[in-house]
Parts: structure tokens; C-alpha cells; sequence
């Protein structure tokens, strides 16, 4: 699609300008002042373009352009414009950014199209402020209820039905997303593949399951002079003997299997005293449900047989499960056909992350594109993307978007 | 010697009863209500039994018995009254009160003696209030400063000084020890090597060096999801392949070396990162100084090289660093004979943790007795020892006392 490259610079001067950190990104939290500027600023953008605006009850904004065919379902292109905090500018902005120059492209050209297209802001996606990520997708998929995600309170105890009223987002029910014919999802890959693939746009197949679990390990405490250690039942070594020897197994599958501890602490936690106690967290991700279960389960009994072996006991208890998220096929193979006439090399890949697509799958056939990320960093104000790889995802996803708009 | 069971039964009651927990052990912190508790009635038993009482500045108490020669340096024994918090009521206490017994004894049988008697009560041996151990005979040694001492603050702000005159045991600097003939120790073992040994007392060569060292590990943080397992620069595993290679080195070593990690934290910390770096504590000993040199010097070498491995950044500083202590040659030779005439089986080994004796051999020649600990457990409420172990080194502290006094 014949996107024009200086209007996208410049929404996307725009939005970076808002929550601009000194550091070069974005300090945008959901539902805060800056983020009610950005939606200010994303609805004064849709009606420029004739869009019309709704605001659904999850404060989800909406830019739609009327299809030909009322009865067929409509098409929906978006992300987010929260940040995490002190976050990049790329993560979320750019897929809404997107999503609003291919609108604006279709505008510019008169095209008219059979199915109507909806442009999308998703509320609350990071879970930064509020802390449960992608609450409003997952409230359309029915994963999490209004009233629960309502009362979802920040760090001061500020709910975001508050300040969704307080910023004037608070819209109707009615407004929200039921039926669609597709989602297609453009984001920053945050990860360093596409990168090392030297690619420039990526496909997404779907989103790794994760399992979260918290593991305790229970030794003995002693004092680290006059305990001999082969007499020692260390909590903290058990536990890192277990954990090493759960990654070398998985680096030896080299496969999609994640394995990552984030957390880990031990008691009583002062130098001279052989930790009797180890707590730490462990995350699994692997792409295919049956693998992951499988994983899951050998990571345990090594866990468990690594405590046993030197009479350490081992609990651990599940914190959350998500299973995995194949996207669509048909949509996976029309993205090929597009980036293989335009001889872009598009390497595909699940996402490690959730994302809003994950819950919209639930809605209708969804796919999601990935633009590289320098070194794979996220989350930070270093995130940066190349220039050129957003104007060819941009590209690629108007093409795209044309093609289900009149299936 | 020929000490009275009961009456040293009578004075393990008295004291346990002061500072005493719901769980059975003593709750009894430096210089607090409970402590000016246990002084009082320590320095009430030491007038009972005609001995004069000195309080030097550091507070520590002193019960003296003249000798028949005042040019003649002093014998000492003694221990300390504080304990650390809900802690048991056997370590420090066992040692005062034996000392105390073998004074009753002593002053029972009219027995006179070449050299004068000391009894002593050392001043927050624990560090458990006021955080650093062994300040009393520290300063005695040398190695601190009084200032220094007078001002260490416990939690609350309140200084040593503060206490020691609110509890009016702040006493003169000239009734500091200072040249002495030898000082010996009675204490638990605080570890599980004399019940292993089914042994009922143990002679102590001397205690372990130790060094601590405070260690950072940087890698790189990742999302857990996006960032494949091979790129990743883990600084938790990294850390944690380093800690039990060391582990292993040291198992296999079989010999005297302690090494432990007790604190050990994940930045950023959350259960879905890589995490960026790593902090952690090493704790090495050993009971000879060139030894324990080696081992520092080959335990960070195989963390530097550990880290180096991942592509991680490693940084070790030194956070404290006691040489080893052994213990006077001619008093160990002197406890042998006497276990032995007694048909006593008493095993030699070093001490894994500080005591004031450590200290006390700057002054003079140096021993401590160990009486064993039940499971090894110390620092709790559990701590146990057997009675007729206590009586048993009563005894002989009495006996190898008796022939220090007229040597």
C-alpha cells in the first residue's frame, strides 16, 4: 500500500512527544494525564480523517470507516498507547500509529471496501500501572469480567473505573467489540530474533503458553563456621543445583522452550548463616500446549528429585498458566503471499510476550507483525526500532489489511 | 575438680530464667533490661562468694579471687551473658556460669593459689543489638577503639555509652584487663562435629579464619518470553553455575574449608525477566591462615572465570577479612592430659565461628572447651546440650584452671 512515509513521521512525532522522558522514551502510564493527551490526540486524528469515534465501558476507543457491506463483520487494526514506566516510544505507539496511516491512506485514496475497518486502542495493555496487562482485550474475550477489571486498583488504590471517569473515558458497553472477521496486530518484536535474522518485518505464528510456579526449598539453617559442609542441608545450593541443571537441559533441547527464575531470596538471608530456606519463581514458555505440559512437567520432577537428593523439601505451588495462541493460518499464508511479491525476506516466529492479539483471537482470526528490535531490548527508553523496517511493516500490514476488507 | 552439680544446676535455672521465651530459650540482648538483669545478679553471686567486682569502661564485669602472689599475671575464665534474639539459653551462659562454679569451688574448699582468678562477663559478645561482635574483648585486644565501641548504635539509635550508663555498668578504663597469664573458655559447640563423634567434650585448637566478600554479577535483562535461551545473558544462572562449581570444589576437598552463600538477589526481580544481575555473599574459612589465602584466591578465580564464560561482568569486593586464631599449644597439651587421666574421650577440632577468646589470645595464652550441641543447633530456641556434659566440663576447666593458677 502507497502509505505516505512523512505523515507517519509525523504522528509519530506527535505521540512521542507526549510522557517524553530526558531519556529518549516514553513515561505514559495507563489511564494517567498523559495518556488521556495521547487519546485526546489519537480522536482529534480519527476525526480529522471522518472516522467515526466510539468509546466503549473499558474506555477502548474506536476509529471506524464504514464498509459497503453493513452485514458483513468489520476488520479490526490497532495496539496500545500506554507505556511501561520510563518505557520506549515503539511498544504499542507504533502498531496504533500504523494502524491510523493506513486508515488515513484509505481515506486520502477514496477506497471503498466491502467489510467496515476499525482502528483500535486497547486500554491498560502493559499492567504496568494497573496490574493485570491486556485487561480490556481480555474483558471483549471474555477472560476477565467488567466489574472485576473495573476495580482494578494502582499502587495509591485509584481504581480504573475512577480514573477512567476522571479522564472522561468511561464510554458504554454497547460500544465494545463483539463480532470480527479479523485482528492483525502490528508491534516491536522486544526480542533480538528478527535482528539476528537480519529481517526487517517478522510473521507471527502465535504467542508462547507460560506456566508461572513459586518454588520453596526447605533445608536446614546453620551456621556457616562450625558446619561441616557434607553435614549441610543448604536450601540455596539445592536450589541452584536444581536450576542449573534445569537450564542445561533446556539449552540442550534447542528449541522454542523458555526457561527463566526472575525471583529468588533466601532465609534467613545474611552472610553467615547456611540458608535454610530458598523461594524463587520459575517460567516456562513453550509455543505448543502438549510440549509445554511435557516441559513443565520434567522441569518439576528434575526440581524435585534435585531437592530430594540432598533431603531438601521441595513445594511449589502454579501462580498462573496461560496456554498457547496459534494465530491464524489463512491470515499467516495471505502476509506471505504479500511479503514474497514484494521480495521482503519475512522470517516467522511466535512472540515470547503476550499481547492484546492474544485475547482478540478469541474474537476472530488474528495475526500479528513483528518490526525488528535494535538488540532486542524493550520496556526501556533505549527500545528503538529502524525507520525503514516500520514504513515496510506499515506497508505490508495496508496490504494486508485491503485484502481481508474486501474478502 | 569436685564441683557441686546442684549448685550449678541452681545457677543454669536462675539465669535461664531471665530474658526467658514462651519456646524455651532466652531473649536477653546486649545491655537491655534483661541483660542489667543477668549483670545484677551475676555480680550479687560474685559478692556471695567473697570475690571482689571490677567494671571496667566496655562494661564487662569482672569477679576477682587474689592470689597469693600479686606479681603473678592472672588466670581468666568466662564467657558472656547476652544472647542474640530468641536465642537459647546455653551459648555464653554455660561459660560464665562454669567459671562462676569453679570460683565456688574454689572459695568451698579454701583452696589458695599461686596466681589471682578472674571471672568474666564480656560486654555484647553477640552483635546482635549493637552490630559487630565481640566489641568488649576487641577493644581489650586493641583491634577497636573505645570511641568507636561507645558509639555504635543499635536500631533504634541508642548508643553502647547510652546503655552502659543507663544500666550503670559503665565502669573505669584502669579496671580493663590487660597482661594476663591465660584465659580459657567454656562454650557450646554450636555445630554437630562433637555429636557426631558421640564425644562429651571437645578441646579447641584454635578458630577458623574467615573471609567475606560481597559480588555482583551483570549480564543482560530480557523479557523471559521474546529472548532465546542461548543469547541470553543471564546473570541469576550465571551466579548460580559459579556458586555450585565452587560447591563442588570445596566438597571434594574434604577438608576444614567452609564456603557459603547466605544473601543472595535477582535485579530487577520480577517473574517474567532475565535477570540483569545478580548479587551475592561468600563466606570462606579455614583454620590456617596460608590455606584459607589459597582458597579465596582459587574460589574467585573459578567465579571470575564462571562469569567470563557468559559473557557476564563479575565484581568482588571484601567486606571483612579475620585471620585464623590458633590456640596456645602448652594449654591444649594440658587439657589432653587431664581428659585423658580422667578417662574422658575428647576429641580436638577448630571453632567455625568467632568468640571472645579470638580476641583474648592477643593478650595471653588461649583455650576454649566445647561442650557438644544437640542436632548442632545454635542461635535458637531448640539449642540443647546434655547436663552431664555441662558437669563434665565443669570439671575439667576446673581441674586444668587449678593448675594454670599455681604454674
Amino acid at each position: 500500500m502507497d502509505i505516505n512515509n512523512e505523515r507517519l513521521l509525523q504522528y509519530f512525532k506527535q505521540f512521542s512527544a507526549i510522557g517524553a522522558t530526558p531519556g529518549g522514551g516514553v513515561h505514559r502510564l495507563a489511564l494517567s494525564d498523559e495518556d488521556k493527551q495521547a487519546r485526546d490526540l489519537f480522536v482529534e486524528l480519527l476525526h480529522d480523517l471522518g472516522a467515526e469515534v466510539k468509546i466503549d465501558d473499558l474506555g477502548n476507543i474506536y476509529g471506524i470507516k464504514q464498509g459497503t457491506n453493513p452485514e458483513a463483520e468489520p476488520v479490526v487494526i490497532g495496539s496500545h498507547l500506554d507505556s511501561v514506566p520510563n518505557g520506549g516510544k515503539y511498544d504499542g505507539a507504533v502498531g496504533v500509529l500504523g494502524a491510523l496511516e493506513v486508515l488515513a491512506t484509505l481515506v486520502d485514496a477514496e477506497t471503498t471496501h466491502q467489510r467496515t475497518l476499525i482502528i483500535v486502542n486497547f486500554t491498560n495493555e502493559e499492567g504496568a500501572r494497573f496490574p493485570k496487562p491486556m485487561i480490556a482485550s481480555g474483558v471483549l474475550a471474555g477472560v476477565y469480567t467488567t466489574e472485576d477489571m473495573h476495580s482494578l486498583q494502582d499502587e495509591s488504590g485509584t481504581t480504573i473505573r475512577e480514573e477512567l471517569e476522571r479522564i472522561n473515558y468511561l464510554g458504554a458497553p454497547e460500544h465494545r467489540l463483539t463480532n470480527i472477521d479479523s485482528f492483525i496486530e502490528l508491534h516491536i518484536e522486544q526480542g533480538p530474533y528478527l535482528i539476528n535474522e537480519n529481517a526487517h518485518i517478522g510473521l507471527v505464528q502465535g504467542i508462547h503458553g507460560l506456566s508461572w510456579h513459586d518454588v520453596k526449598f526447605t533445608g536446614k539453617s546453620d551456621h556457616a563456621g562450625p558446619s561441616p559442609m557434607k553435614d549441610r542441608r543448604d536450601a540455596g545450593l539445592s536450589a541452584m543445583h536444581a536450576l542449573t541443571r534445569v537450564e542445561d537441559y533446556v539449552l540442550n533441547l534447542q528449541d522454542e522452550t523458555r526457561f527463566t527464575t526472575g525471583r529468588f531470596q533466601l532465609a534467613p538471608g545474611v552472610v553467615n548463616a547456611v540458608p535454610g530456606e530458598a523461594r524463587f519463581s520459575i517460567d516456562i514458555r513453550h509455543p505448543l500446549n502438549d510440549t509445554l505440559k511435557e516441559r513443565i512437567e520434567t522441569i518439576q520432577q528434575m526440581i524435585e528429585d534435585e531437592a530430594a537428593r540432598r533431603g531438601v523439601k521441595s513445594e511449589m505451588s502454579d501462580l498462573s498458566y496461560m496456554p498457547p495462541v496459534p494465530f491464524s493460518t489463512r491470515l499467516l499464508q495471505a502476509a506471505e503471499r504479500i511479503t514474497s511479491q514484494k521480495n521482503i525476506d519475512a522470517p516467522q516466529l511466535y512472540s515470547g510476550a503476550g499481547h492484546d492479539a492474544m485475547y482478540m483471537s478469541h474474537l476472530g482470526e488474528t495475526l500479528m507483525l513483528f518490526i525488528p528490535s535494535l538488540d532486542g531490548v524493550s520496556h526501556n527508553e533505549q527500545e528503538e526500532s529502524r525507520w525503514e523496517d516500520i514504513v515496510t511493516a506499515v506497508d505490508v500490514l495496508g496490504d494486508l489489511v485491503l485484502e481481508q476488507l474486501n474478502r
